[in-house]
């Protein structure tokens, strides 16, 4: 749990978000290393998570929130391309429909928890409300203030209930690389669908995010759901630190493939038995 | 609101359900004015019922709980004939399937919460995951214990967030009166259809059950969901009190119809030139 601790973001330490790195030079000096660190890592994690998914008894949740650009998509697709689809499913919260406005903040959201043994990826989540919904003042203060209370028993109704692990990751990001990102996307054609005139007005509203990360890193970050700070400016660190804590997680979890549910003595031998006659019938015929 | 209050199970003045009445003489005196009364209280439920529904700001959701042949069925047909069947729906929660077993017990009922502007009525619900897995320990004392106060978080999540009022009933019912309601489902034949052995098993946990229901009572009977013992030992007049508590309560919440989204003025304004041109051409053609 080395690298988890290292980043797991602890109310109690009074961390200022703008104090915290958005690179670790040290780890991002070698590329190729990482590079291949990291396809054991994803390894690891497919043979955990193929573990938890035939045990049956817990399942994990795994939180994905930053500001655009700083590798939502990217972890995702870097990190996972080792585990099962079995068991394993990412949901994208995009803006909430007029059905799911018309319910709690949490409703939609509960209905894509994890079931016992699954592992859960949510790409944005109910964390847009108290982030988005208060740079945009798309609800009062009066009500995002509520639900970081509600948020902390929600994902508490899941340890409690299911065992279900969640883990919360915010992806650093410094404003200069989000820009040199942004740029990126400009000339990469291979990239230039990803941009949108909505990334550059966000832009404008840096700060009052940063703002609503903080509070929100400090109010819901709980033993039973911790939030991880992983520097995000350079893309394969990035992407190993958060199969590092993953992997980290789901060894702590230690999963077991379930005791058979046949009397393995009692196969056994009725497997001998039907040898010993199978034996018979031979020698009958020769 | 006298009914409401009259009923409401107050954990604060320590009610134990062995002193409450299952029956109220002096209201079952008179059936044949109970009936016509209890037609008034429906339609006064329907009107408050469309009210809130074209409001759509707030929403209800009305929770039924007892021991069987209380009458949880015959009261959701009696009282609620008259409401639309726009914006109001039943849900019967039975065993759980084993999708549902997978996650957290509350999963399944945030699934059919009401939206803003309904009308839910759960038969069963939630609570039999604090009395059937308690009396037959399906869970440990251990989980179980831990539901009331998840319970009331997620109670609290639906008042806070979507203006959703939670009242729940208790039939409270002796068991002379389930017993005679029971052979009355052996000799009438149109009740057949409702026997099961199953009954008179559980009628051996009766004890278990009402110690189960009065801690629940006790623990999760809130002032933003309280729970309400109605006497249920007479049909009609456990009817008329759960209608008047639900009229009560619908008229507390006060719902209003919605402004006109269009500026009448402008509208009566047009309409008043369509009839000047509709004039003048008429009399053109004269």
């Amino acid at each position: 749990m080395k690298t988890a601790k290292k980043y797991m973001f602890n109310p109690g330490n009074v961390s200022k978000l703008s104090d915290l790195p958005t690179l670790d030079h040290e780890l991002a000096k070698d590329p190729a290393h990482n590079k291949k660190l990291l396809a054991k890592v994803a390894s690891e994690i497919g043979e955990l998570q193929w573990t938890l998914y035939a045990e049956k008894k817990q399942s994990l949740l795994v939180v994905f929130q930053a500001l655009d650009a700083a590798g939502k998509d990217g972890v995702i697709r870097h990190v996972l391309d080792e585990v099962s689809p079995q068991g394993v499913t990412t949901v994208s919260f995009k803006q909430p429909s007029s059905n799911e406005k018309e319910r709690d903040f949490l409703w939609r959201v509960h209905l894509r928890t994890p079931a016992r043994g699954e592992f859960t990826i949510f790409n944005r989540s109910h964390y847009e409300d108290v982030l988005v919904a208060r740079v945009h003042e798309l609800v009062p203060k009066a009500v995002w203030k509520k639900r970081f209370e509600l948020i902390n028993q929600f994902e508490n109704l899941l340890a409690q209930e299911c065992n279900t692990r969640v883990i919360k990751f915010y992806l650093h990001m410094s404003p200069d690389v989000q820009l040199a990102r942004f740029k990126d996307r400009l000339t990469d054609e291979s990239k230039n669908w990803k941009i949108t005139e909505a990334d550059y007005n966000e832009r404008e509203y840096w700060d009052k995010y940063i703002e609503a990360f903080q509070e929100t890193l400090d109010r819901t970050s709980t033993s039973h759901a911790p939030w991880f700070v992983v520097p995000a400016d350079d893309k394969i660190s990035r992407n190993l630190l958060v199969a590092q804590i993953i992997r980290d997680t789901l060894k702590d979890m230690n999963p077991q493939y379930p005791s058979p549910a046949a009397d393995l003595n009692a196969v056994r031998a009725r497997y001998h038995e039907a040898e010993i006659k199978a034996k018979a019938t031979r020698q009958k015929k020769a």
